[in-house]
């Protein structure tokens, strides 16, 4: 057997941490060279404990690295969607009519922590912290790096380098920058930029609101969200447009206008949000961006992945599962390539950028379904009968959300095609009089899949011709 | 009246110079600035007379400046496409079922020598030529240049300042290097790259082939095609992958390979391009790409205009008609908001970007369209039915190529939604037997007409939820 080559990734985030590990399982030497401090041996801020959502792409590849139970561990489940309209009143929109899908509130600082927990057993991987990469060789695999505290410059140089630094990669710049092969590149910015806000634990630790719920004030221009973490208290997302609104961000400069504002759209997290104004002062408003670029790839030397190849929006709640996922189809191209990384690089680009494309198009679409469509009632009528449908009939029904969330083994963008054409059926449907959502459910089923079938029969033809 | 404000211009191309002709018009003292020498006093390199399709939309914008008839002096019509089969089967494919709608081929230089010609009656335009643009500053609408000859820095500063400085702006990489606001931006490269080549003329100056048509060899992966001059040369364009393929630029790196390649996939051009090798390898092989980004202003002050802010691949022959109907709407935007350029630069970004993104998309289907489509039998008998449509209901049936080429009074992005629901409908109806080209057109019309608003109907359901 011919020695392995030695990988050099860049980054040690979600992705870049559970690739090391999956590589050192593979038998590869690793150096994994992250810009940040080691996460265990600086004090968490708190308030800052970001938590994302888990589901069952991101705990598909954690399985294939052996670490899906101890992740578990630190996970809520979150079974539905809690809204809390305007007018007060709350219902719970589960996300499946099937008993056992949800997916779950995980801290990003723990899950990271728990990776490189899990690297410690591979002596063959080398972490090197506080590394900031300058610039990178794409032709050799070599990069630069100038240490965070020392200012020491220092290179390393892997038979593959793999960029997993994230939306605002390095290695991605200069690919960009590099001018000697065509590169396609896309940043798209929403209208809409976010900050984060807490809900602390109540006096004795307890869940102030339902911990197993994704909480959303859906108010059509604005939207607020939170999800629990694990000591009680609850993460929020306020998303806001930047300007052109009475309570854009730009609007929102004084500690009365956003008490004044909180009061008129999200009445029910005052007594939540104690120190409210303080908390929106001293946080941070950040934009949301959707990043795409073509070839992952240069030279058969680099590689990017995760969210330096694709960044997306948070609104489907997938953006760690496709970095994590990420990992596990490249892991499957190693297996039908015989490791030749040449061939390794371009397959799995050719494999996997169709997915992620899909998936940041759909992130996309569920912005605005999440702020605007939630408070339509064609919509919830939509869901509503989706859910009865799941219910009814949990072999054979399967909305957008859960085939893009709970079936893991459909790629995001047949996921998308189905799910779309499924969704224009029914709401449709549901609008020409054509579905009565209290007849059969059987003949609803029967209407909907023949509808279904027709839409994506008529789009294949054009894309076929 | 209050004075005028003093505009600064980067880029004399076609849309700067029809711009800077517009606003002196208007009475606004312009500077306008560009990069390379004044054309008409440099020798025009042969066989590099790049031609372009000039059209309604572009000519309906050189009406407004009152130049639309000398441009017509310069222009040769094309009335259809002229197929050039494999089997050397030829035939003309008419781009309307209209006797008056066809599209012309046009000089580049030729035609901005007029427009230059053009500004030389307008005192209140300078134009300074060998200045390029190295920097700008958005906030203070200044720009900084260096001469070309004399390596003399120097700085033009607008009250307004556009930047139509092409798909390699300048003033557009300002935006995107600026950091200070959220700039959306997308570059796409086709897997295609292109190389011009030249028939010349016949012994006694004579088109060797129609001169009234656009020559099309579609061919799957590749194509050419070719469009005729005034002098009786035809500019021809190759159009082949950059790799992977048999016959992909990479592949073709000797003269007998590339005459092996004329031979098998155009036989009937050898006779036509005597030099075909040295050409193929004197001249320089291009990349063919898409640019879209958001905002086009800044600070009331810089916009982009032009290729500069919507560069666009050639396959619908809109660029340049794209490009000239921007300075129609930002006329229209000028008159609408009685000039107040704060006010000017939103409205028209508002109004504009929702068609220039839609040319882009339709100029990349047809790029599709016209290498494989034109080779498919449903395609085909899409393309005829269409054409005695046109000649039957000539105020009542228009294909989508109509509606973007020769309906003026139509948006882009109107064009885009009509259009693409048409070709679905009808390709549809076609595949499933629905229609009968035999039968008859007023029934065959009506069928159309009311699937293609079905499919209207239903997508906008979606879009106005």
């Amino acid at each position: 057997m011919s020695k392995k080559e030695h990988i050099l990734i860049i980054g040690a985030g979600l992705c870049g941490s559970l690739l090391a590990l999956r590589l050192a399982q593979r038998g590869y030497h690793v150096s994994l060279v992250e810009k940040r401090p080691d996460l265990r041996k600086v004090d968490q801020v708190a308030g800052r404990s970001i938590n994302l959502a888990l589901s069952d792409r991101g705990l598909q590849a954690l399985a294939l690295a052996g670490v899906d139970n101890q992740a578990k561990e630190l996970c809520i489940p979150m079974r539905g969607r809690m809204i809390h309209q305007e007018s007060g009143e709350v219902f719970l929109r589960p996300y499946s009519g099937r008993d056992d899908e949800h997916i779950n509130s995980i801290s990003r600082p723990g899950l990271n922590m728990m990776l490189l927990n899990a690297l410690d057993d591979y002596p063959q991987v080398k972490v090197y912290y506080n590394h900031i990469c300058e610039n990178v060789d794409l032709e050799m695999g070599k990069a630069w790096f100038t240490h965070n505290e020392t200012g020491e410059l220092r290179s390393f140089t892997g038979d593959v380098l793999i960029g997993t630094d994230g939306a605002g990669s390095a290695v991605r710049r200069s690919m960009y920058e590099h001018k000697k092969f065509l590169f396609s590149f896309s940043q798209q910015w929403l209208t809409h930029g976010y900050k984060e806000l807490e809900i602390p634990p109540g006096p004795n630790g307890e869940f102030l609101i339902d911990a197993n719920s994704l909480h959303i004030w859906p108010r059509g221009a604005d939207m607020l969200i939170a999800l629990p973490n694990l000591d009680g208290s609850f993460t929020v997302t306020l998303f806001a447009p930047w300007r052109d609104s009475d309570y854009g961000f730009d609007n929102l400069d004084s500690k009365e206008k956003v008490q004044q504002y909180f009061e008129k759209e999200f009445p029910d997290t005052l007594h939540l949000i104690p120190d409210l104004t303080d908390q929106f002062f001293t946080n941070p408003t950040s934009p949301l961006g959707t990043i795409k670029c073509s070839p992952w790839s240069s030279y058969g030397k680099t590689l990017l992945m995760g969210d330096a190849a694709h960044a997306i929006v948070p609104f489907y709640g997938q953006g760690m599962n496709a970095s994590f996922e990420d990992v596990l189809i490249l892991d499957q191209v190693l297996d039908q390539t015989a490791e030749d990384w040449n061939l390794v690089l371009k397959t799995y680009e050719k494999a996997r950028k169709v997915n992620t494309d899909a998936i940041a198009d759909l992130a996309v679409d569920n912005f605005y379904e999440m702020k605007e469509h939630t408070a339509s009632p064609l919509f919830q009528a939509k869901r509503k009968l989706e859910v009865r449908l799941e219910q009814e009939f949990p072999e054979a029904y399967f909305s957008k959300y859960s085939l893009v969330t709970f079936h893991e083994d459909l790629p995001y963008s047949e996921a998308m095609r189905r799910g779309r054409a499924q969704d224009k059926a029914i709401l449709n449907l549901l609008d020409d009089g054509k579905i009565d959502p209290d007849g059969s459910l059987e003949e609803i089923l029967e209407v909907i899949v023949k509808q279904t079938n027709d839409i994506l029969e008529d789009d294949a033809l054009l894309k076929n011709l």
